[in-house]
């Protein structure tokens, strides 16, 4: 069996900083569900994605990938991100990056680059290689991929201080435990306090979660799934069905919702 | 005073089509903070701008622009989205579109034209623009954008049916009432239980909530501000101080969270 780690590529993306942390056999891929993809046919061990970022917040191809597969959260990883502005000189009419890097720096290129083209592309690495190819084009990505052909043009130009990444490792195999888990529900109705209801689950419990994300459940508009995850795992206790272990909370959910998915008790890794 | 609506442009955008609704005394700006200032400058009376989708989730930008900009929710569109992969013919390497529209088409671009170079731009119709000055371009925009120019080289892309977008009408003043009420919430703390306090004050009321999503506080990863609507106004019943009413509820949260702020109560409009 591979002990390769898949995450996105090329080298010199933040996935690649986090997945660093857990080893240095690599292999590079252009988006998260391509990772997805390489853990689920065994490719690869193990994937190293984004979920969410402190300015930008969730990062959707992830959340979704994580309902779609049937992969498990086995660690995160959390990674400081510090943009800079890279480029042949300042004579740049485009800016490529990683979608989510362009919305970190969402005002910073609005008040000081505003005729400037943005350029999704697959990674903020990726960016960098198209500056290096083109002197009209600047990359916003981490100053350390300056080289003689792209310098640092502006440093620090995300739009908030302390601006950090949380990455999840997926494995075909959910994690022995750790003292986080996630989990994913789909409520399927819309009465009065159903997820407060969902929420008492916790409450009653002592149980704190750290999150609560809603992503549309792509039925109709005003229909969720609920991301949360909480301080617990599910070999905690000698049995985890007992009162407050997570198959318990999990059982006492499946009252009140449609569905519920476990996704991993893990810890932080990196 | 101007009765002017400020809105997403060039003209055939989704935001154009959801502010034609409302009037047709438009005006086109860029992104949704230049809609903000112009509404906050006074240069139009209003602002119609998309806040979420229901295959991609929320417009961050506009969740954003909620809570940094002293402006209210006066009323509320809904639009159907119908997307098209527009261009000259199939001989495209770039498909250039607003970053909601390829997240929305997310999937079939990665299976259809995994090759395809993806350009995020400020508007559907601006990659319907781009498309016709450059047979390299296709766009994905509504379909009654095709033309002598550009045609439809495929219809429905969209990862799901039943794709539509709801967008909320801005103003400087909050509308005299509706049916729903939007807040944000700042907890400011992260004791176990405390968003489930939160949704309490709305559950031993009897008031259904139709939407809560987190976003980044931009202080730390892991702390948020949570966007909630609800049905109730401000105005219901004799006094909206009453139990149940929305001053009341608000004074009831005020107790639980570090800040609490009323976006506005308001109906649908289109």
């Amino acid at each position: 069996m591979t002990d390769e780690i898949g995450t996105l590529g090329p080298a010199g993306t933040y996935s690649h900083r986090a997945a660093l942390s857990l080893g240095d056999d690599l292999r590079f891929y252009d988006g998260v569900p391509e990772i997805a993809d390489a853990v689920e046919r065994g490719d690869v061990n193990s994937g190293v994605v984004p979920v969410e970022n402190s300015i930008e917040g969730s990062v959707n191809a992830t959340l979704d990938v994580l309902v779609e597969y049937d992969l498990y959260i086995v660690g995160e990883v959390v990674v400081d991100v510090e943009h800079a502005l890279l480029a042949h000189d300042d004579g740049f009419n485009v800016v490529a990056s990683h979608p989510q890097a362009l919305a970190q720096c969402r005002g910073y290129l609005r008040d000081s680059y505003p005729d400037a083209e943005l350029r999704s592309v697959s990674s903020t690495a990726a960016g960098v290689e198209e500056a290096r190819e083109d002197p009209a084009v600047a990359a916003i990505a981490h100053p350390s991929l300056a080289d003689d052909t792209v310098r640092v043009i502006d440093d620090s130009v995300q739009d908030a201080d302390g601006n950090s990444t949380r990455f999840v490792v997926l494995a075909r195999e959910p994690a022995d435990g750790g003292d986080k888990t996630s989990i994913v529900v789909y409520p399927g109705g819309d009465r009065p306090g159903l997820l407060y209801d969902i929420l008492g689950v916790f409450k009653e419990r002592g149980v704190n979660l750290t999150r609560i994300e809603s992503r549309p459940s792509k039925r109709e508009l005003g229909d969720y799934v609920f991301h949360i995850d909480f301080e617990g795992n599910r070999t905690s206790g000698a049995d985890s069905h007992d009162e407050g272990g997570t198959d318990e909370i999990l059982d006492a959910l499946d009252e009140h919702v449609d569905w519920v998915e476990f996704l991993g008790s893990y810890d932080r890794v990196g």
